[in-house]
């Protein structure tokens, strides 16, 4: 059951150690306190081995990246790994710019990913090596549909057993896969994508429920992605006409708040592939 | 008509490239989405090249510059003048620190500005090579006001043909002029200096509208600072006994985002000197 | 009386300069235009010292501290010295690292602070010279309750004796301590702790308080106090059932910015002792 996966974040308030873009931090932090985990962010070289020790799992965002926050994150994943805390891994802008393509990919060679969360141009980048990514958003020849979606979970798996990890591909329809199952998840609103960092948010998020639930990653991940979505659903409902997307973005972090497992259970909706 | 502005940015969506302060981004982003732009934020110089020119506009804020972004908005500006993208310079606090003059200088050097916007007493800076700006708001001294109007526009003009740029002087009163002509803009709420940030998400949505109007800066910078204006009337309206700052911040980016072409032309309030 | 130092603070308007962590540092600097004071960000080794001259007071704050702030906050704390205002710190995740702690200490020998706020475990950390802070939260052990109080406001007095400062220890009791007296402030609401950044705002806050009533540093820092955690259950009654931790958030500083003086005379709960 999903609710498991939630009930075990608020029981163990697992401590995130974030290596995250500046324009979402806030958010980020926000939404691990909202959903029962507590942050810590920290992306000196100086000092992310020690920081990382002291919490349970690490989520690492490439957005706003530079040349002191790149070898902070090789060294911050490493030790996490040594010690077997699950990381997460946010390929912001992946195929954006050489960049984000390399260090996604440097990252990847060095550090075990628990979770890989990204949009679909993102995912496919790091997959095929490069990419075309349109700044931080989806192409759109990209988009998962109920059209192609077989082929993208066929994708999304075949990667998932080529790195171990699972595989978080978010849009209009998500995706959850480890080697052998996927989740195909169909909550969330179309505004989400109005608001910066709702990808930022769920992958601090997903840090979080595959910290507390060490032997089910992709229970956990899914669960964290039904969250995001249902959550999504439930602020839209609250919107008001003079509402815009910052109420919007408030919105949905209140609802990750007062969320209940049974809500959870209850909202959800997704199928197996 | 502004309303025409406006609706160029929500049918283009142009992506702005941001290289801006820690303080304000996120509201920054919010604000470019609010109003029906996109934004990336990077500051590296090892990639913000690569991220100009995937994007159709840039926007460069010197609040909490530092050694490592510096020669990254120099990099990005002539990458985009290169390209033919619309830039725009926030002078954040130059006259403040001899680094941010300088800064400022030096950026006004290399680049051709499609917009420069700031308080007076910054653009005076920009304007004399010199000033003394109390921290990030203008000084009493320099407040533009019916009284001094004509000579604040006079002023604006010239910098204008000097620098080529469209000028945005943003207060109590908001002067957007080119060489030739003005628009002085009586929009806005004493309150927006209350909130910080108001000026770098104005600065941010102006880039998407000049790149969303390519053949009409002026009229495009104006609308931006129009809207910015109105929504703060508009949000203040909507303000209850209980609210503060905090919320008001919020009712603005929300109003930019609920805000109709026919709301803004009617609610503009504009003269032409 | 408590409301006299907010009303310096609303009368005065101190600008103060922050070089603070960028999780938080949007807050800081909305609760200081909340408060009645001004805010500039500010954190290149370059700048610092000019900037924090034109400015009334000084807040450092250690969290995302990195080797390119660290050397600009030695610069700035002892330049504001030099100049006679008044320097808070904050040292956020003290004991969680060797570079925080160090870094915590180093500028305690350089600089002389009004106040160092935090919570016990840091304070403990700064006053012992290690500790075991776990992220950027107390430890359980630590738990100032009503069984330990006269232990903890002891152990206040006697750092507030050895470093000359006012040492403000927050959490479910607040502690505010210089070498004679203590101000026990019994305001406040659990959840505040399910928000992040509300110790960076008060202490950004507390950097007004002090700078606006310079011959008075712990009734300042004691009314700063009071104002955050009364402030903290206003904000908590205005919550409707849909409302979280981001909603919260937003009406603490809402909260801040309507508070009166004589609803902060009437609501401060406190002993000395």
């Amino acid at each position: 059951m999903l609710s498991d996966m939630m009930k075990n974040v608020r029981e163990k308030t697992p401590l995130i150690h974030n290596i995250t873009n500046y324009v979402t931090v806030n958010d980020c932090a926000n939404i691990l306190l909202a959903c029962g985990g507590s942050p810590i962010m920290s992306d000196d070289a100086d000092e992310v081995e020690q920081i990382t020790t002291v919490c349970g799992g690490l989520n690492i965002n490439i957005g706003t990246l530079n040349r002191l926050t790149i070898p902070a994150m090789h060294l911050a994943g490493k030790k996490a790994n040594a010690l077997g805390h699950p990381v997460v891994l946010d390929p912001v802008g992946a195929g954006a710019s050489d960049l984000r393509t390399q260090t996604a990919l440097s990252l990847l060679r060095d550090i075990n990913f628990a979770v890989i969360r990204g949009n679909i141009s993102e995912i496919k980048t790091l997959a095929l090596g490069s990419g075309t990514t349109k700044g931080v958003d989806a192409d759109v020849a990209d988009t998962v549909t109920e059209d192609n979606l077989d082929e993208a979970v066929a994708f999304a798996k075949t990667f998932a057993k080529k790195t171990g990890s699972v595989i978080a591909v978010t849009g209009a329809i998500d995706i959850v896969a480890d080697g052998e199952k996927a989740y195909c998840i169909f909550n969330g609103h179309p505004a989400m994508s109005q608001i910066t960092g709702t990808g930022c948010q769920l992958s601090a998020m997903t840090a979080a429920y595959v910290t507390a639930n060490p032997d089910h990653p992709l229970e956990a991940a899914a669960a964290a992605v039904c969250v995001m979505g249902l959550c999504g659903e439930r602020a839209r409902e609250r919107m008001c006409e003079k509402d815009g997307n910052l109420s919007y973005r408030g919105y949905i972090i209140d609802a990750v708040c007062t969320l209940t497992g049974e809500e959870l259970d209850k909202g959800a909706k997704y199928d197996m592939r």
